[in-house]
């Protein structure tokens, strides 16, 4: 099988060192020709080109570019690959590029690998990335079996953990437990700068330890990826904003009405489900 | 100099270990025999018992108990000792305890340790606990300044970093960094639980990664220590939720309305300026 892979980063990098270590044949497709000799000379793949015409002859063809760019690439590849080739990307939000995707491509599977590191780009690719972390594939009414269950196998043999969901229940659970804990992360740091007292924020600083650097940590880090998340997942991310500021609501409510109970219920709630969350 | 300690846990335990090889002679109370005798045993006190009375020749009082035990404490200990006695507690909240334990004594000083670990109780104790960690004084307008200066120079034994401040600015900088994301990761939790599709639930359970174990790892702690905070930290506690609730306020107007460049601004104002509060 010829597997293709558009965007030689960290993720498409790493995939292409799984998979020719299995025995598949990859082409790679990158914008920069650097990437491609870089990708070449650490065989991640067989063959690069700066040319989506490379992908032409590919099976199946992973689309690891940026969020905004896959569905541009996906209406690039259509007039280039047989309309039996299968198209899968590694977006991390997943309803609106199912949306355009499956209508751009009858054989388009989405998908998401949650593995990372904090480095980027094809210097930090490395094999086995994915193994043992969850990887979401996410077919809609219109997806064929056939498609799905190729883009499984591969999934398959990077040993990760598939889950086999919607694209609507996808973004959802991810604004949970990714996007959400990122807004209010951010929204942590932004309310110490707001503090009109800078004798109070510069004693906040110094006084800062382990609490505040974890809840901080995400809320912290790259700026456009922030913005990307919350372009692409805008509508489950502001509900999620939603639930989580009438949670607040309540906690404030009984704060200032001493309902400590109510308050100690919930944290012991809080600690005996955590644990459900930690794979 | 003789050095009372009432309450021996870890920090109690461990104030003594350091205080003791420094020459000090340390007296211990704990309200269970068994603290005593595993106290004396670790080289933690030199003598140590269940009756407050073994601290009438203390020169310096370290109170600490448990935050709602410490002006009872207090209270018991002002017919046992002189009025030259330095009495100072490590609560995590400062300004109720002050106001109530300046009244009871005049030569109280509060304070506050930022030191600890995942371990509680006279077990976990150990040397150069407090080394590097800040350690808060925050004297009212009536402490004496030879009272402040006595303590000032039993943190500095301890090679703690010296901190000193009012304690509505102790209490008010706390919060923004220590209780206020105690909240926000509480608050994490709890709506997740409260969503009501469980397939989604389950599959953030299986979803969740780094970003939802740090930004959850303070709200799913111990509880009773979140209520306590609470209790003791009410109002500044709400009125650093109040800030946070309106800067998420503003982050759902800015999702909402696609506003991606104010996303990316506060983004990227939170990446320059969380280096700040790690030390």
């Amino acid at each position: 099988m010829k597997v293709g892979i558009v965007g030689l980063g960290l993720i498409g990098g790493s995939l292409g060192l799984d998979l020719r270590s299995r025995g598949l044949e990859v082409l790679g497709v990158s914008r920069r020709r650097s990437v491609c000799e870089i990708a070449r000379d650490r065989g991640a793949v067989d063959e690069a080109s700066v040319d989506l015409a490379l992908l032409q002859k590919a099976d199946v063809i992973f689309i690891c570019t940026p969020l905004s760019a896959i569905a541009p690439t996906v209406q690039q590849l259509i007039p280039l690959v047989s309309s039996n080739t299968i198209l899968t990307d590694v977006g991390s939000v997943k309803q609106s590029i199912a949306a355009t995707c499956s209508k751009l491509s009858p054989n388009f599977v989405g998908g998401h690998p949650m593995a990372g590191t904090a480095e980027q780009g094809i210097e930090a690719a490395q094999a086995n990335l994915f193994a043992g972390a969850p990887y979401v594939l996410t077919p809609t009414e219109t997806t064929p079996a056939t498609a799905l269950k190729v883009v499984e196998d591969l999934v398959g043999l990077l040993d990760a953990r598939l889950y086999i969901c919607s694209p609507a229940r996808h973004d959802r659970a991810v604004a949970f437990i990714s996007h959400l804990p990122l807004f209010a992360s951010a929204g942590l740091i932004q309310t110490c700068l707001r503090e009109s007292d800078s004798e109070v924020l510069q004693l906040a600083q110094k006084l800062a330890s382990s609490g505040f650097r974890d809840t901080s940590r995400i809320g912290g880090g790259n700026p456009e990826l922030g913005v990307a998340i919350a372009r692409h997942n805008r509508l489950e991310l502001a509900r999620s904003l939603r639930q989580y500021r009438q949670v607040l609501d309540t906690l404030i409510e009984e704060i200032e009405g001493e309902n400590w109970d109510a308050i100690e219920q919930s944290l012991q709630e809080n600690q005996g489900a955590r644990p459900d969350f930690l794979n």
